[in-house]
């Protein structure tokens, strides 16, 4: 399926994910996101809490910097602690370096005014971003992502990535969402691989997925059609089901 | 932390991925299988069904092309349908083309002898593998996975997934396994790092992280201390308890 679609990336930044320890849930609430505002994600990475590795990575797959997407996201690694290194290395992959910013510094400090704490060298490491980057707010905690080129740093906590994506997917440039159908067959992929494939030669425009699953009865099959467009999604469904006797 | 263990990738093959219709889980076991058995996972990728995407992530990742880690493992993209195009990208990767391997047809045989089905070319699509691939016991369903150079390439399914992996993992040379403790305290990760930046320079052979989390009681942190050596884990994590008065 070809789209006009602004193409995207996620970037994971974190150890933790790498180690099993935690399944990462932010990129596939972004991707559910991307899918129904018109983006076209088209690759995902998890790297580790390491400066090269996280400047290759952004290089790779920022297309203002030469890199293949359109848009970029990250996750993780803009808190206080010795290993949150990312605005530091999204800094570097931009070709500047990271300072205090004096919006976040304020909204920083109302936030400790507003607990009754004081704003600690460790939490003042939470306005730094690269310079010429724009603020993302948090609503949750205050310290704030933000955008520099097309890369788009958020929090790793996935209450305050959600928070991040509702502020900043409405501020960017969308394509058109992008719909599906499912259907579900008790068979095995193979039995319906023949039909499926005759009719994904004939709709171009869509794309015709399969995806099996095994159950305590056995195999089954979800048929998705996806597009653009429902009123052709509608006509491919119909002869896929038609072809499948459903 | 620094380990002489062998390190690793993940490839994740799917536009059900990418389209957020599915949230990962096979990156995720296999994340965690691979820090209790001895490899060190530096990197996942998710990419669509697609033929160049595919080829330019194995060379990426795999060092037997000239790619960063030591080892390459896949999921998705081996079924029997038009957009099941792993063994063909793979070995477009590694310089080969697929084919019919006669062991994969003789269980694929074998299995539609006993479920009183014929192996119809669809069905027969899932016995081609690169040419010199060797198999991956499929203990589910018979269609088996393969490696070629450092790639092994498994099914995305999770449960015929993790059965491949079950068979895999044991047969490869591994390193020590990862072993790691945990604390939990009930303060925001600002009010922690100093402690934790302190403690992570007195044991450059082991890795401090530290995961924030907000919930309706408010912010807390898990603090978690991971290595090869129990006694220097149990070392830091004695320091690090002592510091933060737990």
């Amino acid at each position: 399926m070809h789209t006009d679609n602004p193409t995207a990336a996620i970037l994971v930044i974190g150890d933790e994910i790498l180690s099993g320890r935690t399944r990462d849930s932010n990129a596939h609430h972004l991707a559910q996101v991307l899918s129904a505002t018109g983006f076209d994600l088209r690759e995902i990475r998890v790297v580790a809490d390491d400066q090269e590795q996280i400047v290759a990575a952004v290089r790779a797959l920022d297309d203002s910097l030469g890199g293949a997407w359109n848009l970029l996201f990250t996750s993780g690694g803009i808190g206080p602690t010795h290993d949150d290194i990312t605005a530091d290395a999204v800094a570097a992959a931009h070709d500047t370096t990271a300072q205090i910013h004096p919006q976040a510094r304020a909204a920083l400090q109302a936030r400790c005014d507003r607990m009754g704490t004081e704003l600690t060298p460790n939490r003042l490491r939470m306005a730094r971003v690269p310079v010429g980057a724009t603020l993302i707010e948090n609503p949750v905690s205050a310290a704030p992502g933000f955008s520099i080129g097309n890369t788009h740093v958020m929090a790793g906590v996935p209450e305050v990535f959600r928070g991040m994506v509702d502020w900043l997917i409405p501020r960017l440039a969308a394509g058109r969402p992008v719909r599906s159908q499912t259907v579900e067959v008790r068979r095995g992929e193979s039995d319906v691989a023949g039909d499926l494939r005759a009719v994904a030669a004939l709709f171009p425009d869509l794309s015709l997925g399969s995806y099996p699953y095994h159950d305590e009865r056995g195999w089954g099959t979800n048929l998705v059609v996806r597009g653009l467009d429902e009123a052709r999604i509608e006509q491919a469904m119909d002869q896929l089901k038609r072809r499948l006797e459903l």
